[in-house]
């Protein structure tokens, strides 16, 4: 998919829907509003026919309307959010003035009564709302800034406020919720705790990136000052705090109490990236592993990818068949073969033998490859893509491009880390078997030049009862990119924010 | 509870569980690990007994140890965070050097066979451990800071990394979880949509307190400026940029697209606030509705308070009467009562009189009572605990001490905002309908000396089709408070951010 079509909300209306609604004869108001959601009507097994005569209200927004039969009624596709699909309401002159009602955009509440449509007319539903009263009306000024269907997603970034009145926004926000549910449901069966991570921290992940920092010191009308540098015992916390850039080490404290633990937080970096793959601020779903060792590691990480297609697969599929007509064609295949079938695994030696022989055999990359090398992104897509078709996961890298946290393998040479590289993303799980002995880690700092002391009790985890265990994390947006197929990070969370740019 | 007391770990042999084991013959290992939790063998319907004679591999930490026989053997008690209950583990000194074992806070993987204790012998279990081979130790330097079990909340707070080791944090950890469970169980029935709101943002809640600036530029040498002031121009996002204080605003984005929502995210007030009741950090639970008043507003906050009630009755009652015994004896009889009493209802011009009422009858204010002013903590929580003893929603408050997007009244006098109100914590939820009416908003923004530029996204929601919705917010923390009995906020979030302290 390009970055330029939005595509046109008729496209919609054969799109089939995923629905628990209730196959009665009776309409189920929401709880908490008077009104009906359109999802409950055509998302029956009857496409609503069976509730014909009913009298409900419906709110919702006016995607197309025209008048008809020389100004004597109109029709009006109306959208609430509840599904892609519209209802088709149809106003007569005489209820309302029809002037006011048609304009894209316009919010309307209705009362009226579902009917099956005359037989061979404009619409593929099997049921209409014919109005008897239009309870309020939200108008919209002429300058509404989506009232075209083929706006592009350049354009529609500069309207986080509007863009998920549209259906591609709509369909993306969709999956994305029901992969959140599906991680909650994944790490619930598997009786992980969840645990609140901290977002202001004063430890650094091993400088995982650039940090942002979080400050009241810049309220003041001059910065304190102590010894030509800027006095941080006067700020907040008493010293210079920072914004996460990974809540792992934290999370380790519970797997260090015997007990899987995974966060679901925001998470942030400071870098100048304006690529489609990065965002200052992100989601990670991390997880750490009481008494499990790589392998464990790696099992976990690939069924909970698995357990996220799968869910998809059944809950989603109005959504998912409209990513499939719009934005990625092979997006609901890609979904079934990673449920079905194992993620390939080589270690990085023989990742890197396979990218020799690829450059002995003509395929020429920009980074060179050896062993020893970080993986470049390009390195990394082309094992997924092009060697295995499907996802990857690589294991065993070099101690020297590694964290200090990772556990030192028998050979002295690797680390116990692992990366799950996915076809359209590249890395999609970075995770590692942690380092728990002592004497290991310590020395492992001291190698790196790393303080100890803002480590203590991250070293206290493996002084005071110390625990096999294993983790990982998974970059939530990314994810959100390879089942949509979506091309870019930014149009896959509702607010993003990148350099120069935090709007609203 | 006073803030000194953990309560030792023995208190817990009797404790009850909860758990979905099954009653089948053999044990279910860990997906993800080769260990057995205890919770899948203490808390079956036969406390185990029906397991006899199964090998298991166990991980955990030992709560208490003695050699016994003269050293012949030793019994350990052993928790793995699974459950509140430990297991009892018996190893004899031909197994392993028992010295090694002992001591409190070591770690143990072992192998044995799952055997009915001795009839009379000194276990209230049905089941202990007989360990043929000790498989991993992680021992405890003699340092260890927690190893007595009459520690004080206030010492603990100073081990942040090894508080969640004590029985009481494990406690509160579990209830938490439940009810983040339990909030995305109560918003998934209803439909609502989970968005995930920006925690850096360039929008202020209406001064809904004092803000944390976030900032790249004080990592370089020298400040820019430009005339005289800071150049924020050359900051990351190009302006000045905050810490979230509330997902409202851009969660109503949602509701206007009509479909209702909901957020579950960290917030921020850079108060320096010293109370048992204040975080720099901590977590709301916001929601927005669509096509809904006021009243339908108080039916939903009511109702999810109710909801989580009811959760914690069912899935969580180890925790729950641990607490009870240990932290709070009413808890539970209290969360009994919330979920099945109805909540009372007063506007706040009600809730003015019954306390001047009480004025007149001779109570004591600190502050001030007569109409027109903020109610303050002492005035809220004498309302809930003293006049009602249950749970308040106070209504309708003044149009002055409000904030510019809540709904206006009929009577111009008040606005169209709730307070949910309960015994011990006092303000638990704070609401309002929204003024979805553009004129009015916007005189409502000029009668207040707002600057309307930084708020044209939010009036566009308003010009371009409004819709009428309401929304709340519920401090995570002091839901947790409420539950549990726990006396301050510090102690029911894992790493707790407060003026000087961030630690970790």
């Amino acid at each position: 998919m390009g970055d330029e079509i939005q595509p046109p909300a008729d496209q919609l209306a054969a799109v089939s829907l995923s629905s628990d609604a209730a196959s009665s004869s009776t309409v189920k108001k929401e709880r908490f509003s008077d009104r009906v959601l359109v999802k409950s009507i055509l998302g029956r097994p009857d496409g609503g026919a069976g509730l014909s005569g009913q009298k409900v209200r419906i709110s919702g927004r006016v995607k197309t309307g025209r008048e008809q039969g020389k100004g004597t009624f109109a029709f009006l596709e109306v959208n609430d959010g509840s599904c892609l699909v519209n209802l088709q309401v149809m106003v007569d002159a005489s209820v309302y003035d029809l002037s006011k009602l048609v304009p894209t955009g316009t919010s309307v509440v209705v009362d009226g009564y579902l009917k099956i449509p005359p037989e061979g007319k404009r619409t593929k539903q099997k049921i209409e709302l014919s109005v008897e009263k239009v309870v309020f009306v939200g108008t919209v000024d002429k300058d509404y800034p989506i009232h075209k269907t083929d706006l592009s997603l350049k354009y529609l970034r500069d309207y986080t406020h509007l863009r998920s009145r549209t259906n591609l926004f709509a369909a993306v926000e969709s999956i994305r919720d029901e992969l959140e549910k599906a991680t909650h449901g994944f790490f619930g069966e598997e009786d992980f705790l969840k645990i609140r991570t901290p977002i202001i921290t004063t430890s650094d992940c091993e400088g995982a990136g650039e940090m942002f920092q979080v400050t009241t010191l810049m309220s003041k009308p001059v910065l304190p000052v102590k010894d030509g540098r800027i006095d941080y015992s006067q700020d907040f916390f008493g010293r210079k705090a920072f914004l996460t850039v990974s809540g792992q080490l934290q999370l380790e404290i519970s797997a260090c109490s015997h007990r899987s633990a995974y966060t679901f937080g925001p998470t942030f970096r400071a870098e100048n990236s304006h690529t489609s793959r990065h965002l200052a601020e992100f989601s990670m779903v991390e997880a750490e592993l009481t008494e499990a060792d790589l392998e464990d590691d790696m099992n976990c990480a690939e069924a909970y990818v698995k357990y996220m297609c799968e869910w998809l697969l059944e809950k989603c599929d109005d959504a998912m068949e409209f990513m499939a007509k719009n934005a990625d064609e092979g997006c609901i295949e890609r979904l079934k073969s990673v449920a079905m079938t194992p993620f390939e695994r080589v270690t990085y030696t023989e990742a890197i033998e396979l990218l020799e022989k690829a450059v002995s055999q003509g395929k020429v990359f920009e980074n060179h490859v050896e062993w020893g090398i970080d993986l470049a992104s390009e390195h990394e897509r082309y094992l997924t893509e092009v060697v295995f078709q499907k996802p990857v996961v690589v294991y065993n890298y070099p101690k020297g491009i590694k964290a200090f946290y990772m556990r030192v393998n028998d050979d002295g040479k690797t680390v116990a880390a692992m990366d799950v590289l996915v076809p359209k993303v590249g890395e999609l799980i970075g995770g590692s078997q942690r380092e728990e002995r002592y004497e290991v880690i310590k020395e492992r700092m001291e190698e790196m030049g790393l303080p100890t002391e803002p480590y203590e009790w991250y070293l206290d985890l493996r002084r005071l009862g110390t625990v096999k265990h294993s983790g990982f994390g998974l970059g939530f947006e990314r994810m959100v990119l390879f089942v949509t197929g979506m091309d870019n990070i930014r149009d896959v969370t509702p607010f993003p924010r990148y350099p120069g740019r935090a709007d609203l």
